[in-house]
């Protein structure tokens, strides 16, 4: 594999291709809704004055770790460590722009081999050291951000060096090493003619392993599947031993080992590799964008055309504030046509929401599914916006992040979580989850956006993914967070949804699992925990929480 | 639900709806290639000469089951404890039909509510006694066989009582009783415009528990998915306690519960409903002969049609010997006229291998997917036979396993395994386990027939299923196919492909489970065992064998 990956910002997202700007209007609107006369400006400190704690690994454990990776490989400098103390959650990143690297690992390693992470863990057992499995390091839920879970130190395993790449082009198989990133696997296929098809909105910089530990899905997984879909077989080393899932299409031999390792979130063991399946490249890619007089409009629509097996590969519905606040704050193609605007006006969809649909794929097949497509969101009241819509939302799909790192600067709290139901209970979760914050950002004094979309469509379901922001309270940014947070949570299991569509469990969430799948289903993870990681080294309250 | 379950023979499978033919040229075919002079006569014995052991239970443990769930429902007379005694493998049937119903529970215990069934494994656990659930009972695997795992007694929970079918339209969700038969649930769903689309060859007889529990798959599968792809949602009662999964369409939400419980074979808990994915009833049902020059050709078109995403919902390929068995055995529609065998023979067809693709869904989604696959099947060379050929298929589709009980009585060993596999490894795994069961099978002084089709196809790869025949050694039934089997199972796993691709493992495979999942596999679900069933009681032997 080629291709250096792209650095983050220690403190935030990347570095932006172009400068992410926001319209005047968008700035206007946002000012007016959060309460705020003007941008407050909060940078993050310099490097230089961010705090850390002094490395707490014994001097034998740091000897070991040499011996077993090479003195190369066991990084103890401070802008190592500082890059390594948290992922990219809201709270991580407060944290780290202000200046707090507590979190810190004590040392990171970078292991070449299976055989060397067995000693790695083997020395991280018997010297009682926790050990935090690292991708890409996007989590935005705390997944990597080092937990200690009462032993003395921590060490990040980075898992840069597993970066082979094998294609079964006649099985559609690509097998790849946990620490590719995604953006160059996606590469080397495409240069085959391949495509794995997944994207999400961290595709930039998440790793293959952090997919695959995270259970992610993709803005294009309505039509592709999801990681979890996507993952024939894999590879893990435990502290117990190794595992390998056997590399066939399906099978009925008892319970899905798989399935019990896609997701684990480096609290079972290291995944090292894993077997994606991936597809030729598509020939043909269109994206349109579409109105609809209302939410619940939109929403029918969508539910018809994915249970009619019509369904566009990457569709999305923005509510009404989410659509409102896209068309003041960026360039949104012909959406932005002040004669688009009277024509939606004229038909009733002056306070409309926005659909997003993309197919890829074979032309000839294609082309039927998207006349049907077409149909159907006709019948129900859709309005063709054309491909400009489609593209602009193309072009600005990895933006989101980015633009946080401009609104945490000025100030702003911006925040986003996703959550999934049935199509049977989806308006009401979406009105819950819409209030819980709302009410919850709102107490502070502030008033806030709340937008959300529907995307990721199964025949039973979607899933809903919220974004808010709101005026940051100085000095206590990561308690108003962790309130309206834990607002929506309750809202979330209130409603029998889950607590996470695709951002996974982390810690933030570890707290809400045992409302997801009860007492008893955490005693069976825990008792999987406790055969695969006997002394619970392995990324201690990630997934479980604390007690697990 | 309304409609009492058909009562399956208590020696073999089913009262035919008519009698079992074989033709004049299918008898003489097999004759001749088991090297018989003529049919033996092997009818089973009667129901009065069975013998069974007399009931273990203890006067107090029947006494507490009669209090929690009424006398009429603790089941101890004769008939019920043989009916209960086996699944419907080969092995299961030759000691029936000896009149051995050694194996037979000492009680049938027929729970109304989980409370009862909590009572029932409360019970059970104080007393020492194995708890078997029982759906329809048609497992091939030994999986409802009572073992005791060491303890006194055992008694078969039969789930006939959680009959309780409620469907979610809006989010075509059915959320059936783990007890309900699948052939009550489809004729309940296609009466309001539903299907599940689960067609297993058991379809007349399983029970919806059962295909959960098995991690079945259906004829049509590959259009409609797996079961494992069906289950959005299911409830276990386990000795330790209850477990319901989020009914949510998808979660990042660690790793699957859920899939932890599918496939689970009773051993970890009872399972006693499950929430199924439904869709609407098929607007057009389309199916249809096709043959290819030879299975490689066969395989790389089917491999094309589903990569292509062109695939039928049911899509079938017989290897040549199969197909020449089929042609001989029964009336297959156009295939047997003079007129087409001509034609293929002209065509260098006269070894060729027979196809059956079959679409269903609504008329415009169908046609173009039909007129796609038509195009690369033809690009690979097969000819088209017509829909007599497809027909003859779907009248005939649930016949083998009455056909079974013909040949065994005549003396004849008959028996299915499957298995699956990546294209890149398909064909020399057909190879390898051809040839293990005609060696062991040869060696036994008969010449066999090993047949086999590809069925259930994924991106990534596809099933083979095979079917054997050979002259039954008599006396020694068990022993001759206990080889077979095993010299089968060991050419699968030396070719990583599945145990088991859709008859679960029960008793027959417990042994191969290791080489397929690893020791830290087997120690993950036996961990996971030990949490849910911490006293052993539940179903001992089955998945995870004596060990377990």
């Amino acid at each position: 594999m080629t291709g250096a990956p792209r650095q983050m910002r220690w403190w935030g997202w990347g570095e932006p291709a172009e400068e992410v700007k926001i319209t005047t209007a968008g700035e206007a609107l946002m000012l007016a809704r959060l309460g705020m006369s003007g941008w407050a400006d909060r940078p993050p400190v310099s490097l230089e004055r961010v705090s850390l704690p002094q490395p707490a690994l014994s001097a034998s454990a740091l000897r070991s770790m040499r011996a077993a990776v090479g003195d190369a490989n066991v990084l103890t400098d401070r802008e190592t460590r500082i890059r390594r103390a948290a992922g990219r959650s809201y709270a991580d990143l407060i944290r780290l722009r202000a200046g707090d690297a507590g979190t810190a690992p004590d040392a990171v390693v970078v292991p070449g081999s299976e055989d060397e992470i067995g000693s790695i863990l083997a020395i991280c057992e018997s010297e009682g050291v926790a050990v935090i499995p690292f991708g890409g390091g996007t989590s935005v839920v705390g997944g990597v951000t080092p937990g200690r879970g009462g032993l003395g130190a921590a060490v990040t395993l980075d898992l840069a060096r597993f970066d082979s790449l094998e294609v079964d082009r006649r099985s559609l198989l690509a097998t790849a090493g946990a620490g590719l990133r995604a953006r160059n696997v996606e590469a080397a296929l495409q240069a085959q003619g391949l495509t794995l098809g997944h994207f999400p909105q961290s595709f930039e910089y998440a790793s293959i392993g952090g997919y695959v530990a995270t259970r992610s899905a993709g803005q294009a997984s309505t039509g592709y599947g999801r990681i979890d879909e996507l993952v024939v077989a894999l590879q893990m080393v435990a502290p117990a031993g190794r595992i390998r899932t056997p590399r066939v299409p399906a099978s009925a031999a008892g319970p899905s080992v798989r399935e019990l390792l896609v997701g684990s979130e480096g609290a079972f063991g290291v995944i090292t590799a894993a077997t994606l399946a991936v597809r030729p490249s598509p020939e043909v890619r269109a994206f349109e964008g579409w109105s609809f007089r209302n939410f619940a409009a939109g929403v029918e629509a969508l539910r018809d055309v994915e249970q009619s097996e019509a369904s566009p590969d990457v569709a999305r519905l923005s509510d009404e504030e989410e659509t409102a606040i896209g068309l003041a704050m960026a360039d949104r193609g012909s959406l932005t046509d002040r004669a688009a605007r009277t024509y939606l006006r004229a038909r009733g969809h002056d306070r409309g929401c926005l659909v997003i649909v993309g197919f890829e794929g074979e032309r000839e097949e294609v082309a039927p599914r998207k006349a049907r497509c077409t149909r159907i969101l006709r019948r129900h009241g859709g309005l063709a916006l054309g491909r400009r819509a489609g593209e602009a939302w193309v072009r600005t799909r990895y933006l989101a992040p980015y633009l946080r790192d401009v609104l945490l600067d000025r100030g702003v709290l911006a925040e986003t979580l996703e959550t999934a139901t049935t199509w049977s209970r989806l308006e009401a979760l979406h009105a819950a989850v819409g209030q819980a914050l709302g009410s919850s950002l709102a107490e502070e004094g502030s008033r806030p956006l709340v937008a959300c979309h529907v995307s990721h469509l199964y025949p039973s379901g979607a899933s809903l993914y919220f974004t808010c922001m709101a005026r940051a309270r100085q000095g206590a940014e990561v308690e108003q967070w962790r309130a309206a947070k834990e607002a929506a949570s309750r809202a979330i299991v209130e409603h029998g949804a889950t607590i996470t569509h695709h951002h996974a469990v982390g810690r933030d969430h570890a707290a809400f699992l045992r409302h997801e799948i009860g007492d008893l289903g955490i005693a069976a993870l825990q008792a999987a925990k406790g055969r695969f990681d006997p002394h619970g080294i392995m990324n201690p309250g990630a997934l479980l929480g604390p007690e697990g």
